[in-house]
Order: C-alpha cells, then structure tokens, then sequence
C-alpha cells in the first residue's frame, strides 16, 4: 500500500462497509485531508471564475491508492511539482466544474467497474459536475459519503491536534486582544474588523465574529455601540488549512451587573462541569444528558442552553454528540462545548470552549479569557 | 414595480430573451449582487457545516419583483431585521443545502406554473439541491443561468465603481507596502504572508498573492527566496464585498538586468497602448486585437502574451473580450488588462491593471506602482 497521509486501513473499511467501489472527494477540506494538506493557493480562498468555478477532485479506488488520482488545473503544475503530494496520477487538465467532471470520469472509467458505487460529496459537488458525472458513467451509482469522510477524520492525529490547538490559542488571544483594544465608541462591526486583523496578524485565517452587544441579540456586526456598563461576547472562528476553532468570549465594559456576573459564573460551572465526562470511553449519550443535567441544576436553567459537538475540518462534525447515542468518545477527538443565556436585561451571554480528548481524560485549547473580562 | 438594487428592466429582459420563468440565484455573489449588498455574515467565508453546507437563495419570478422571495437560515433573522433588504418575503427556514431547495421549491411552487423553465447557477447550486429542486418540482426545466447573470452585471453602477477603485487602489498599495517590507532572507510564502496582512490592514479581503522570484516561474507561494539581483512579481487579488481587483506589480532586489528593464518597458508599452482603445462603442474584438497588435511589434513578442477581460464580481466576466466579437464596450464596464512576459534568464515578468471605461475614455483605477520598483 502506499504510504497515504490518513488512516488508510480504516478509509478502506468504511467504503467497504458502505459497498463504495471508489470515492470522489471534491470539498476545499476533504482535499486537503486526502491529499495530506495540497490545495491549489490561487482559488483556497476564492473559486468563482469565469462562468464556473474552479473545482478540483480526489479519486480513491477502495483498497487501491496505488491508482488514485488527483485533478486539477494547468496553473497548479508548478505548485505540485514544488509540494509533491503522495497521489501518483496527477492530472491538471480539469479545473472547473464542468472540465474536473469530465476528467474525473475518464480516469474512474479506467480504474472501476461500470457498474460501480461511487462515493460523492452531495453538498460540495456542482450540479453541473453531477450531471457530467452521470452521463460519462451512465451505470454507475452516485452516493453521498459526506459521513463516511467526517468518520474518517473523526480520531485527530497529533499533528492535526497541534493545529487545532494553535488555532485555537490563537483565536482566543485574537479576542482578547479585541476587547482590549475595544475603545468606548466602537461599533460592533469595528470590533469584528479589529478581531480579524488581530486573527490575520497571527497567522490565522478570520472566518467569522459573532458581536452580541447586550442587552441586544443581535450577533451580526453592525453600527451598534457597546455601551458602558453592558456585556459584549464575541463568537469567533478562525482556521489555520481548514483546520478551525469556534471560541466565545464575553467583555464588560465596567463592572457586569450582578445578574451578568451570575450567568457567566453559571456558563463557567457547566462548562468545567462537563469536562469530568470528555475522555475516553464515554458515550456520546452521557456527555450530551451530563450537560443537560448541569443546565438542569443551574439557578437560570430555564433559559439557558447547553450544545456538545466535534470540530476539526468542519465546525459540526464527528463526534456528533446525540443524547441517544452509545457511541464512545475516543483520544484524539476534539469537541466544541458551549453554554449560552439569553436574559432581556442582560444580552446573549455564552461561553465556547475548544477541548480535545486525551489518553486520560480532556484538555482544554486556548481557555485564555473565560473570566469575567472588564474593559 | 419595487425598487430593485439593480436594473429591473434589464433583468427581465434578459429573462424574456432566454424563457425563463423564474431564477433563483444560489451563489454568495449574485445574492449580494441581486439582494444589494446582503450576506449572512457568518456564512461569508466559510459554509461548510455539519454534513453540509450553508447555502442561500433568492428567487426571482420574471417581471414580479413583488413576489420576489430569499431564503436562509434561522440564524439570520436579526442581521436581516438589523439590515432589510428589498426582497418582499423572507424565508429562514432554509440554511443547508437540503433544506434551502426544499424551502425554494415550496416558494416557486405559489408563484410559477408547474412546466416553468428556471435559471438556476448550476456551477454554484450543489448535486443535492438540484435533485432536491428535481423532486420537488418535477415538471420544471432547469437551466443554466450564471452567463444571464454575468450580462446583468456587466455595467457597473457609480456605487460599484466606486468599490472597484478602492479595492484596485488598495490591493495596489498593499503591493507596494510589500515591497518596501521584502527584507533580504524572506521567503515568497513570507511575502505572502505580509501581503495578506497589508490588504487586512486597509479592510480588504485577501484572495490570493502570486509571488514569481525570478529566474523561477513558480508562482505558488513557497521556501524560494527572492535573491539579489532579481524580479518578484506580486499578482494579487482582493475584495471588498465579492467586488474584486487582480493586479500584478514588479519588483527587483537592485537593479533590474538590461533585459529585465527591457521587458518590464515593454509591458508598459503595451498595457498603456491598449489604453487608446479602452473607450465607449469600441468593438471587443478590436481591443484584442490591438493588444495582439502591440504584442507583435514588440522587441520580445515571441515570448510575451496580452489577454483582457472583464472584471467586477468574478475575474473573468463580461466584457468578454475576444478578438471576434463584435460587441461594443460601454461606460462603466471595468477590464482586467494584463501584459506579461516569460524569459528562462529573468522569470516571468507581468504587469496587470484594472481600467474601467468612462464616459468619454478609460481611467486605470491602483495604477501605483507601474513602474520598476527597485527594493
């Protein structure tokens, strides 16, 4: 087998599992994970072009990475030659949605069946992709293997879990940065352009600000002032190659009123209550009842709200935290734990931590600025 | 007829002349382009989520800009409300790729006939939205509409030129600041790096930053260094709210070989002879083909290459210079016009400017920087 950047093994059993002859990967991220972290620089930030837009593909035969192969666009030839990546068919004669389709095709046509169960990115991949899909491989079966790709990337390797951490860090320092730099007459579309540059500063790509000045809940930047005396959170994301962190901050600008201050001292008990359950062995279930109990046992419980989820690649991932559910935390997952009140006098308060599972039990990434943050 | 952002003649004229019933617009750009200015803010830089991705719509039943309909997701109800936009009837129960063609259909459903023919972007809507719209809406045609689209948006209003000169304006200028701050030991991803952080600086959004370090034509940002004695060119791309500039400056790390400076003049040359024809009622065909013309005079035309083409939402849009058509420019389209040149012994030598047509000319809009700037 080649040496494949990914848990080729497991990769395997899944498309067996799901009767996958082969696996045509298309999203920005599952390429780069497939890949072992190439994408073309020109468009990893913007794909429209023209009358398409670009599209680049992974295709994975199950059991045979000796013949996977990568499409791409003339323009990456210097790029893959500088960074080869371990696909040992490159093929740069597709690019957009329409050329990458008929590239893809012809090379599965000579790897598999007609009648083969190909694996798709349902969500990622153009309709016109699709519809040139099915015409070149009019016998085959198209399925969405959009789950199959988030198991795989489910247990994060200690490379991965390195970024993740300093994404995470670094998001956490970019918004404490923000509130320090939160002047009296800002507006919350400021403090999000603040926030951005202190992400970009650090070598962080800026994804989003959520900027929930109380006793509002709006959380769009806007021309809204954070006003003395009231809560500011700030809900960012930040990603370092796709690999991202969602983290909540709360400010006061003055001394928080007493309610204020006892919501965030309730968001701060659920969310290191909860970190006793993140480790190893235990069911996604658990985790989910456990912070529902907390929230439960909370003095504001009734308008408050507890969410558990995997992050990684993408912000809503395995594990998929389900209060049904059996499956069994693993070292190496990483999840987003969020509690949240929503109080009329008061605003949005909420904080979102980044925790990663460890051998023994769960570490905490970029917790700088969970406390009550006075400006 | 409500007062639409755009020009609501023209749309529905475009819609007449291609038989369609209804459009529905799925890409970020054309829903910021046809809601005028919207976006959901947590969704602009990032839509993968969950098992799967953010995905709006506005649909629009031809000449019934009353019934005109978007849908998003539930969490955009207070950015929506904070910022109204024209569109008479809002949905937020849409979000995901699923979910939003289902949302879609039901509205087309109320207002179109069963047999309609539909302008979709099928490069921009997913496989699964178009089998959902498929499904829900089984007598319908669907069709290609992102060329109509490219044609609504071909003249610029005053408002979008204004935006296309700031961001041209400061993508150059964030060129230039990376010059000055290219020390010795920098690596092109370096430079890359301090590009994206000078465009961040000046509120532009960073695309992408080629860095060519002559004698080399690697463009992608990597380890190379740029040595003394020897060219960068910085080709770049920024946005300010999916309006974009693409331009390429040079640098040399003292002074420029004789035929560096012989080929960086003859890009001048021909980037300011082209000029002449940039003006209102010119043929398209005519600019190319005195862009070939000036190519072919030059001393080292064997080795160079002219293109043009429209720019504004995407990089490559109408006009749609080719050197048969007979189609006229008119005031308020804005042209990418590049001059480049590759040589084994200096690299590839580039200059690139956004010129829009005047009323009565052209105006380059960032020309700071044109001319060989030496570090």
């Amino acid at each position: 087998m080649e040496s494949v950047p990914f848990d080729g093994d497991k990769l395997n059993q899944l498309m067996e599992r799901a009767g996958l002859d082969a696996l045509l990967a298309t999203s920005r991220h599952n390429i780069r994970y497939l890949s072992g972290g190439y994408v073309d620089h020109f468009h990893a930030r913007v794909t429209r072009a023209g009358s398409s837009q670009y599209v680049a593909a992974v295709g994975i035969p199950r059991g045979r990475y000796d013949t996977a192969f990568y499409v791409g666009t003339i323009g990456e030839k210097l790029q893959l030659a500088a960074m080869p990546i371990w696909i040992p068919s490159i093929d740069v004669s597709g690019g957009t949605t329409g050329r990458t389709a008929v590239v893809a095709a012809t090379q599965l046509k000579e790897r598999v069946p007609v009648n083969s169960k190909i694996g798709l990115e349902l969500p990622f991949l153009s309709a016109d992709s699709f519809l040139t899909l099915q015409r070149e491989l009019p016998h085959a079966t198209f399925v969405d293997a959009t789950n199959l790709l988030h198991e795989l990337r489910a247990v994060k390797t200690p490379a991965e879990l390195a970024t993740l951490r300093s994404v995470a860090e670094t998001v956490s320092a970019s918004i404490a940065a923000t509130f320090r730099a939160g002047r009296r007459d800002l507006t919350t579309a400021e403090m999000s352009s603040i926030c951005e540059k202190e992400m970009t500063e650090r070598g962080v790509e800026f994804l989003w600000s959520f900027t929930c000045a109380g006793p509002s809940y709006l959380r769009a930047p806007s021309a809204m002032k954070w006003e003395d005396g009231r809560a500011l959170h700030l809900d960012c994301g930040g990603e370092i190659g796709d690999y991202l962190a969602d983290i909540c901050r709360m400010g006061y600008r003055g001394k928080p009123t007493q309610l204020a201050g006892e919501l965030h001292a309730e968001c701060l008990e659920i969310q290191d209550a909860i970190r006793q359950f993140v480790r190893p062995g235990t069911p996604y279930g658990e985790l989910a009842r456990g912070g529902e109990e907390a929230m439960a046992r909370s003095t504001n419980g009734a308008i408050g709200r507890f969410v558990a989820h995997g992050i990684g690649m993408v912000s809503h991932e395995q594990p998929m935290i389900d209060r049904e559910s059996q499956r069994l935390l693993e070292a190496g997952m990483v999840l987003s734990i969020e509690t949240e009140y929503h109080h009329p006098d008061v605003g949005h308060l909420k904080i979102e931590d980044v925790v990663a599972v460890t051998s023994n039990g769960c570490e905490g990434y970029g917790d700088l600025g969970r406390e009550t943050l006075i400006v």
